[in-house]
């Protein structure tokens, strides 16, 4: 069951079926061990003996790297296998974008555990991570995008946990190849981080 | 069988049991996923069960988040959770990091397609992920700790998958509460990115 992506929908429209489905399974493995710790009464040699035999069978079957390369970048449209967007990364939240009317594009989200950096906050890594991206598919929204040239972050406050976060961004002007994007991560209304980014019109040829 | 950490050992010796070994296979269960994509015979719905089902033993023995919040953070020493070098994260590459007799701190790494951006390519918010983390060892590695107020990147050339990259940072200064502090990635001796960071000497309590 596809959902229908809005036009506005700016990133990859995860399906309930197919390898969606297993990676937002293996998405919540990946929090439910962290969850778990080391402490609990689960016989984790078993889990992992039950994990490599998944790893073994979906490696058996897999394509080349150089195919699955060519396959991943085929077509247009957004990416499904970025590590902030991707419906087939179980790395990424995942993030999804709307472009709004104003140019800007926005997403919410909540992070647990794996993208935890000080006591019960986001990783600030993580942070400029989402940032990063978001500015990106604001250039794309607007029409000129390009590669990150400079990308400076300012943390504010401590981006909690366990919250909604909303995640804005948009492009202030384009100069010759050179374009200027900001964005933000807000909690509750409040400015957790923000960022200012000078991407350069350019980019890297798809593999074939 | 647990490795002995050496004294400039700076972030968690993996085990080979126990919670990072199932931590280790899951983290091949999410490269492995996306290396397969959703062009290959396996039948996906089967491998969403089966990872469902793991899903669902670790959480029905599970500590509450507030027990493990306390359990992460209890001890001295480093994190073990965090999603740049932590053996417990599948989110995490993960990197490993030695402090240097020269005061800086450095790791090598080779990142796969969890990690993707352009093509072929190190995702630009990854490098940030990483390099925000290092500047964070550095600091502790010279003494002064604290966390991250400004950040910027630089982004020097295309970064790449799949070839090992050295990751640096060295504290440059500390100024009362404020720390400057810089590193950045290399691929084949040539700079990726460089970033420079301020960070400010104070921390966020632990949860008891």
């Amino acid at each position: 069951m596809t959902e229908t992506a809005r036009p506005s929908q700016l990133t990859a429209v995860p399906n309930n079926e197919g390898v969606d489905a297993a990676v937002a399974a293996a998405r919540r493995v990946v929090g439910a061990l962290l969850h778990t710790g080391d402490r609990s009464p689960v016989e984790m040699a078993a889990v992992a003996a039950q994990l490599d035999a998944v790893a073994q069978h979906l490696e058996r079957h897999a394509p080349t790297r150089e195919e699955r390369l060519v396959d991943m970048w085929g077509g247009e449209g957004v990416t499904r296998h970025d590590p902030v967007t991707g419906p087939e990364n179980a790395v990424a939240p995942p993030l999804h974008l709307d472009g709004r009317e104003d140019g800007s594009v926005e997403g919410r989200v909540t992070l647990g555990l794996p993208y935890q950096g000080p006591p019960g906050c986001v990783h600030g890594g993580i942070s400029a991570l989402m940032l990063d991206h978001t500015l990106g598919v604001a250039n794309h929204w607007a029409g000129d995008s390009g590669m990150t040239g400079t990308l400076t972050l300012r943390y504010h406050r401590p981006t909690p946990l366990f919250e909604e976060l909303v995640v804005t961004a948009r492009q202030v002007s384009v100069d010759g190849r050179k374009i200027r994007t900001t964005g933000e991560i807000t909690a509750a209304g409040e400015v957790c981080v923000s960022a200012d980014g000078i991407f350069v019109n350019k980019h890297l040829p798809r593999p074939r």
